[in-house]
């Protein structure tokens, strides 16, 4: 397998957690997400994967695959060990609502191509950008703070073993401190993170500073 | 079991669209999801779902279960037939990443609450809004256009039956026709859309307009 990647996306970064999680090395390529267009489009990326975006996953069947969470699906389905998910239905629905809470909610609001479109109005300076990511991640946190306080069962965000919804959670709430959100404000969420620190599969995985 | 919906929202759509197929008929709860501070929290509401968004729904075990992609993972997991996802798991993969290519990459730039926060920045009227949503639409639904330029092997958006990739298309294509985007520019979208207007279970459960 090889997946296509920017080490500052955290959709990418949730796909390199789960590879982590699941013990499965893959060959690796960079692909810049920022510079022109927002989307760093070389040729060769563009004739493997048309949209351009990260993460994308080649298939050792030769199959592009593309969205993050379709990723970890995949790979969730394929190498059954360990799980990705819980294993009652209702389990399931809350993990997968955890991980969508922010992978719909938050973060389409908040990468490079969106925010470079948002500077395009006239009035949306810097401070203007910085307000904007800063009110949907304080939003979208606070919900999953309180979708957490509605059904936690476990020490991680949706039972005792990390599931989507940590390898959702984990790159937001870094991208949360970078952004000067101080995760205490969630104790949930905050005392989630400090356990998923202690893993490398998250620890070393997590998204890079934009430089 | 109990759907809380908003008519408008193109999420709920996609859920009244999983039931349909499904053959499943539930209880239904209006909450509206426009007015103040972009939703219309109602105590009631927010005592059955503190985020105050739609969908939700409420299992017979009076579990609430949230956002839309996540429901109908569990309903195509509780009840099998007919399945919402292919059986081969590239196959799979790909119907999740069409519907993700919507539910995370398009639909959450557009939601009422996204665009009043929009309308808050100095320079951003009506023409600015109108024109934000075109651009996301467009560049999203050109996005999922190549995607099933890639890999589109049936009738529908992934494969020869409607699958959670037409789910999420079905309610976005009708958003964009009344955006003003003719959906003959994207030919094989148009093709899927106009064979999911013949199956009931998708032409009644399409999002209203917005009044």
């Amino acid at each position: 397998m090889k997946l296509f990647e920017d080490k500052i996306s955290s959709a990418a970064s949730r796909v390199r957690i789960a590879l982590a999680l699941k013990g499965l090395g893959v060959e690796r390529e960079t692909i810049g997400i920022l510079g022109a267009d927002a989307i760093n489009r070389t040729p060769e990326y563009l004739h493997v994967n048309p949209q351009g975006l990260v993460p994308a996953l080649l298939t050792d069947e030769g199959v592009l695959l593309t969205q993050s969470l379709a990723i970890i699906e995949y790979l969730d389905e394929r190498y059954r060990e360990p799980p990705l998910l819980p294993e009652k239905l209702e389990d399931r629905a809350f993990a997968r609502a955890v991980a969508l809470a922010i992978a719909a909610d938050i973060h389409p609001l908040l990468p490079p191509r969106v925010t470079a479109r948002l500077g395009t109005i006239p009035g949306a300076g810097p401070q203007e950008i910085a307000d904007w990511s800063r009110h949907w991640i304080r939003v979208g946190l606070t919900a999953v703070e309180e979708l957490l306080a509605r059904r936690q069962t476990g020490r991680y965000a949706a039972g005792d073993a990390p599931s989507m919804a940590d390898i959702c959670l984990f790159p937001q709430a870094v991208n949360a401190e970078r952004a000067g959100l101080a995760l205490d404000q969630w104790p949930r969420i905050a005392a989630v993170v400090a356990g998923l620190r202690a893993i490398p599969a998250f620890a070393e995985n997590g998204p890079a500073p934009r430089t």
